[in-house]
């Protein structure tokens, strides 16, 4: 069958040449495809209310670029083959602005510790139901389903913004704005400070979606590396001093990759360092309410004297990441800013999904499946670190998070985390390796292994593999050179 | 009550300077308000388990800094003001990348046709709420609450995707991206395809969310006049020929502000001249569903034959703008490009409002609502448009859209429509004035008459409050210069 073919005879194009181009159009588009018989132009005429003498002299054009053929006795087609007649060179645009995550080949009966999400299985499907239940036949139902604010829905704007007062996370001079995600916010606030060429001091190694953001915004990137207690002080000092950045943003609680949470005194230096150089610093505090044991550490926006730090929150990982709200907490006339951004980015966020997590919240339900993920995060923890401790080779070595969804484990040298992927998954289990992670130096021996989205037996059956294959490594290597096993440094 | 103090025994930092510098940020960020008292030195030790020569210290350097006054037999308050110790010029930031719309001062019985938004009333509440049930209640509502795709919910791209090759709105090389809403489809574009001093050529007027996107990116735009069957195609081949913009942003139907269409040999010679300057072409086809009356004209992207036409998609007009689900067409491989920047700015769009817009157009019934729709625009744009016949004072010009929210008022000379406003908004009614969507040249008589969310007394009760202060005012003035009135020329 023929794709629509509109002709406008008040056009100063003769109809011919208009049928012409168009056909020409479809068949250079791949909508009539190489081979398809085309109707012959008495009954093309008929359908169109054209003379015949009019398809007829298409036809001809159309011939003439060797686009048809017409075989005798069998009637006329399409002859040309399917190329693109393509103006625009597409394909030249450029690589994304991030890398992809790397082809995770698992099937679904393999252990995946490479996915930072929450377990779908702890999701609260009949609390979420009568959440959503309520919003749809609330009073506010029709208000949700039209345009709203740039800064967010305000019962859950105003709600989030009481719950930091209370928790002294905002100022007087504070205001929040809602946004798609904590991705979101790490954009708008690129959008807003960062021109090309401006220093961003993160974490190395870092979540790629964050360096991601500053990347594509054309700004250098200074990797301040992580020890086992976040961030190192001393490394970041130097790295203001040379380097001035713009932004610091730090991850204080549970960092992604690594698990690593900053002490309090890390906390006070950081502030200080920041203050004195006029440094912006962004606090990207996604994980600090999935602490399964020990002390919280105070925020550093609770710490903060200059009203200067701006606080990133969301619910994706204690909620539902696929509602995707997060937030924005800083000085007014920032907020002011990043809200007019948000309204080019995309005019406002979700509605319904502002309006379900915030009746979740509100309800004490997000409190409720709060304690049973800490609950069930505190056995995977617990389940990850005595497995790490029990399969992986001597000399491995890991952090150890009291919450998140992550752990870094370093293997021994010289053993290569991406170059015995290929061998993990075979035997049904991956990760991520550290180059993923990396800002300004690669760890070959590091890899993430996200632990929350498992259960404590596929987590101990899991690292029991990856105990093996790299243990097998480490045996084959040094059976090579002939060497003996190192003491554990854990 | 005192905001929270957390102390590190283990720090580098004394005790007394930890507490100074703590108390010393709550008074400086206002979370302790000047006059407040604070406690004893010795009740303040028992707190927190200090010695009290800690806090004595802590308090000494407090006073030095003249944060603290002792008052005898009162006990101490806070004397510093609560100035900002911020270290940041935050509100040198600069403006918002776009000018927010006027501040409208109606109350809520003012007749409002500043806001081209669909009618609330008409939202259909009932359908809305059977698809919730049927997509919470539904197998894959734990698949929607996990993290997804950045191309968008499956089952809503295959559909949309599949609806598009039936309309010959997709070719075999295209692909497809789920974005939050149209606006967020612009942005991506720009992200992608802008550098700061290309140009791109837009309507003129023109949307301001559309404008204030490519300006933020530091495009030059090229305004093209929009004359009464949209945009003027002499002027479009004058812009491309000088300025040889990389984009070209096209609304067919039912333009924003002027609700104009372009007939079919203005799609043709856009086409043309596009393809000729190897210009990339957006079709912003967010009204088209919207037709109350006449033929359809062919989308652009139909009557291509290049496959490089790029087509935006939305539900924000035909079902609910507060769910922010859009979406983009056009060649795999910019789609895949699109896709990239999209994961960077907020990894995906919401998925439970994709959920709920696939189950509403799958379901049939959101077909059924733009049928109910499409009923009540016609009795509004008939509305308005003998009302502007009526009521407007003569020689009043006014496009005569056949379908849409939107038409635009040219007033005669020498009547402001900006300067009227405040006029008309004493007497309960406003418009959004031409310069708000002006780009290269400002119609002071223009201003955009938005229908769709008002119903038929509405808009003939708004109608005839405009005209009676527009026709006051010509009065006034051509009192004073003598005038008579010139014969119409509507």
């Amino acid at each position: 069958m023929l794709p629509a073919i509109v002709l406008d005879s008040a056009s100063d194009t003769p109809l011919y040449r208009q049928l012409f181009e168009q056909v020409r159009g479809h068949i250079q588009s791949g909508r009539i495809p190489r081979g398809e018989r085309l109707p012959a132009t008495r009954e093309l005429a008929g359908m169109l209310g054209l003379n015949r003498a009019t398809v007829s002299a298409a036809y001809e054009l159309l011939e003439n670029e060797g686009l048809l053929k017409g075989h005798v006795g069998r009637g006329t087609f399409v002859e040309g083959a399917a190329e693109s007649s393509s103006r625009i060179a597409w394909e030249e645009l450029g690589d994304a602005e991030k890398s992809p995550p790397p082809a995770l080949s698992l099937g679904s009966e393999g252990i995946s510790f490479a996915s930072g999400r929450p377990d779908k299985d702890l999701f609260p499907m009949a609390e979420f139901r009568a959440t959503c239940q309520e919003v749809i036949q609330g009073d506010s139902a029709t208000a949700i389903l039209q345009l709203g604010s740039p800064a967010g829905y305000q019962p859950l704007r105003q709600y989030l913004l009481e719950d930091a007062r209370r928790d002294g996370l905002a100022g007087p001079a504070d205001d929040i704005v809602i946004t798609s995600g904590c991705q979101q916010a790490l954009d708008l606030i690129q959008r807003v400070l960062i021109r090309p060429g401006d220093c961003v001091a993160i974490e190395d190694p870092v979540y790629p979606g964050l360096r991601g953001v500053f990347a594509a915004a054309g700004a250098r990137l200074a990797g301040i590396p992580v020890g086992a207690h976040g961030m190192e002080i001393a490394a970041l000092e130097r790295v203001i001093e040379r380097e001035r950045p713009r932004l610091l943003v730090v991850t204080p609680n549970f960092q992604n990759p690594t698990g690593t949470t900053l002490p309090l005194f890390a906390r006070q230096a950081i502030l200080r360092l920041a203050r004195e150089a006029g440094v912006i610093l962004i606090e990207h505090d996604i994980y600090g309410p999935l602490r399964y044991e020990g002390e919280p550490q105070p925020p550093l926006k609770q710490l903060d004297g200059s009203g200067d730090v701006i606080s990133l929150g969301s619910f994706s990982k204690i909620a539902f990441p696929g509602l995707r709200v997060g937030w924005v907490i800083g000085p007014r006339a920032f907020i002011q800013r990043l809200t007019g951004a948000k309204q080019s980015c995309d005019l406002h966020s979700d509605h319904l999904s502002q309006a379900v997590l915030f009746r979740f919240a509100e309800s004490g339900r997000l409190a409720s499946h709060r304690a049973r993920i800490l609950e069930a995060g505190a056995q995977r923890l617990s389940a990850v670190l005595s497995a790490c401790g029990k399969y992986l080779p001597e000399a491995t070595r890991f952090t150890r998070p009291q919450g998140g969804m992550n752990l870094w484990v370093r293997l021994p040298e010289p053993l290569d985390a991406a170059e015995l992927l290929p061998r993990a998954e075979r035997a049904n289990v991956n990760y991520l390796p550290g180059k993923y992670f990396a800002v300004s130096r690669v760890e070959p021996g590091g890899l993430r292994l996200s632990f929350a989205g498992l259960d404590p037996a596929r987590i101990r059956e899991g690292v029991s593999i990856l105990g093996r294959v790299f243990g097998e490594e480490l045996e084959r290597v040094r059976a090579a050179s002939g060497m003996t096993p190192a003491p554990a440094l854990v």
